[in-house]
């Protein structure tokens, strides 16, 4: 008998049938001998509409209204899916996530979860229920109701995972797991059966939306193993979890790109210490998240420097750049919409040299210009033109021979 | 300044226009001067969509789980009608039920209030806010959500203003006020200007759907003022409030007819004491509601008993009583499903004679054949034929001369 957490995102409850068929996926592990806590997304595009709905009523809604009206659509869920296991003749109560001991800080529609009291989780348990909790929400110090921001409810599953010590949180999905890279893009994209922590990290940050990285840090940090698997088939997904010796034989585990993300060059910029410090405590103030950041000395006294943010940010960088080249005493800016990130992960690069080197010569050999260079320990990230994204991860995924690698 | 509590129903904030006009009659009354509490109901239909939402799941979804789905409506229709007001610069928050301290007993699907505990209210109130409570709701002893059932938001209201002490609780709707008989049979039916307790008790119970019964003696019992009134006019409505001398000046306030009754008769049934006793305690084991009652002596040693059940129960009741008569020894039962009650209600009947007569009197020289009939200190009862309900209550209207009475 094992306690596992299961999480099932807004697709694979998306209607009746859907929440007919997770209902017997639970019944079935359930029957096997589990133990079994799931936390539910919202039906379907209920978040959407609800976000419309508010909109239509106020263009700016308050962040704390926000999250009293988001609730309710996993709150939904929730109780729906516990009437489906009825239905089905088992013993199930829906939680809502104060109800399941979920406990934030106070920073409304993005709220981080900061302790879980599993108490009456365990009761439901101890008692032989299924427990089906609403994801995605929890109570501030204040009594407040707050969401989680984006992927809160993997979140969710992952952290009750960790407090209850489950054997695995699976996270169900409309995909069958993580794979080589985007099977959209390269049809000979395989699943990967195992990926470490670090590397889905990587490939969490870089763009592949199968899971997102807090969860992926979250199960990291209490070491929950996670399965990443699809709703829909039943076949295995992929169990991401703590690195093993075998993984190192593999270089490259996977590739991703964004095509999302804009260049900014900020020129002739005075080649003075705080300088840098300035610009990024600057765009840290207006909430930009800069990704890649390249430094190159240019002229003497003075150096080029370029960092990519996202592309729905690119007004407001604008408006913060242009005003800083006057501030630090820079010559000017550009700015490239044009760009794609391509990127290369895998724990084995660490042990293994020469990756970097076969990338690049990929690359070139396919007339694919570099225009920034970034690496980390174990991922090595390049920016080069939007319409070659598709060729270089192609090419990148034939070079490290991932169609036919071991999983 | 005053303290009120307003409340509006499903059709009052059906949409986003409906919310809009509802937000402007708030922020009118807070810039009047006054502390607002506001009550709402679900939107428009969201109830009914909920309600077939479960079924398709489960046919006989779970109590407990069909509360914490029909709490969420009212959770967001409050979150909505703040946004509202947020848009026209009002300060206003949000409040589910169990947070606005609403405690009920454990019933779900009909928890009755136990306690309010409005402590976060009156702290809101203080800082200048307008309160919007999601109706409907509260908390168990156990934690758990629990709906107050039909015409629960109207409770709530008239509770939450006993709680605070308001000055009025407003009920806002669809309809004008409390009509001298329904406007939809009788075009010369008259909005009344105010109504005493027990007369909007008599005309709740006899199917006047403009208040329920509960938040009239909820309001009764703490001395609560209500008024009914439109959210779309902006005219005055009905007060409801206790009994003064002038009101026993108006012998019959209004006339009410309900269709939806079906009479049972038991023939030769033992006239021995306790029978009676043992029928309505089997009907009321079976939670079959019965309304009127008449005991006619029929034969020697055994009489008739007739009674009234809402037409809905009829195949239930049909059960039990088959069963009852071979049980106590009776001949036999009879059922119709034709029938009507129509009653005439007024506090000014305690202190004149003669009303009964002349609602017989009327009837008769119209060939309305009287059935059953059935009398308190201030109703009059008579179950005739159902299709002469309608001329029915137009010949008592006419009779009682309510289209022209003072006010």
């Amino acid at each position: 008998m094992a306690l596992i957490v299961q999480k099932f995102g807004g697709s694979s409850v998306a209607d009746v049938a859907c929440m007919q068929r997770v209902a017997c996926r639970i019944r079935d592990a359930k029957q096997a001998g589990n133990q079994l806590v799931v936390v539910v997304s919202a039906m379907g595009d209920t978040t959407d509409d609800l976000i419309a709905l508010a909109k239509q009523i106020n263009p700016r809604p308050a962040d704390r209204e926000m999250d009293m009206l988001m609730s309710t659509g996993e709150v939904i869920s929730s109780s729906i899916l516990t009437m489906a296991l009825h239905a089905l003749g088992e013993e199930a109560v829906s939680l809502t996530g104060p109800q399941a001991g979920i406990y934030t800080d106070e920073i409304h529609t993005k709220a981080k979860i900061r302790d879980i009291r599993p108490d009456l989780i365990r009761h439901h348990l101890d008692r032989g229920c299924v427990v089906i909790v609403a994801g995605f929400q929890g109570l501030t110090p204040a009594g407040e109701i707050a969401t989680l921001g984006r992927g809160g409810s993997d979140t969710t599953a992952v952290a009750l995972a960790a407090a209850i010590q489950a054997d695995r949180c699976q996270i169900f999905t409309d995909v069958d797991g993580v794979y080589t890279t985007d099977p959209r893009m390269v049809k000979e994209a395989r699943k990967l059966d195992v990926i470490a922590y670090d590397e889905m990290l990587e490939l969490a940050s870089l763009g592949a939306k199968v899971l997102q990285s807090r969860s992926v840090e979250f199960a990291k940090k209490y070491n929950v193993e996670l399965e990443v698997l699809s709703s829909f088939t039943g076949n295995p997904g992929t169990v991401v979890t703590g690195e093993v010796k075998e993984m190192e034989d593999i270089f490259v585990r996977g590739v991703a790109a964004d095509i999302n993300q804009a260049k900014v060059t900020l020129q002739a910029v005075p080649d003075q210490p705080g300088i840098a410090a300035r610009i990024f405590k600057q765009l840290a103030a207006e909430a930009i998240n800069v990704d890649m950041i390249v430094q190159n000395v240019s002229e003497q006294g003075s150096t080029d420097l370029s960092f990519t943010v996202p592309e729905d940010d690119l007004v407001r960088v604008r408006g913060c750049v242009d005003k800083l080249c006057i501030d630090v005493g820079a010559r000017g800016a550009t700015y490239d919409d044009k760009i794609a990130k391509v990127s290369i992960v895998g724990v084995g690069m660490r042990s293994h040299s020469g990756i970097a080197f076969k990338m690049f010569d990929a690359l070139a050999q396919n007339d694919i210009n570099i225009e920034m260079i970034s690496t980390s320990e174990i991922k090595i990230s390049v920016v080069i033109e939007r319409s070659r994204a598709l060729d270089a991860v192609r090419i990148l995924h034939e070079s490290f021979e991932l169609q036919g690698a071991p999983a």
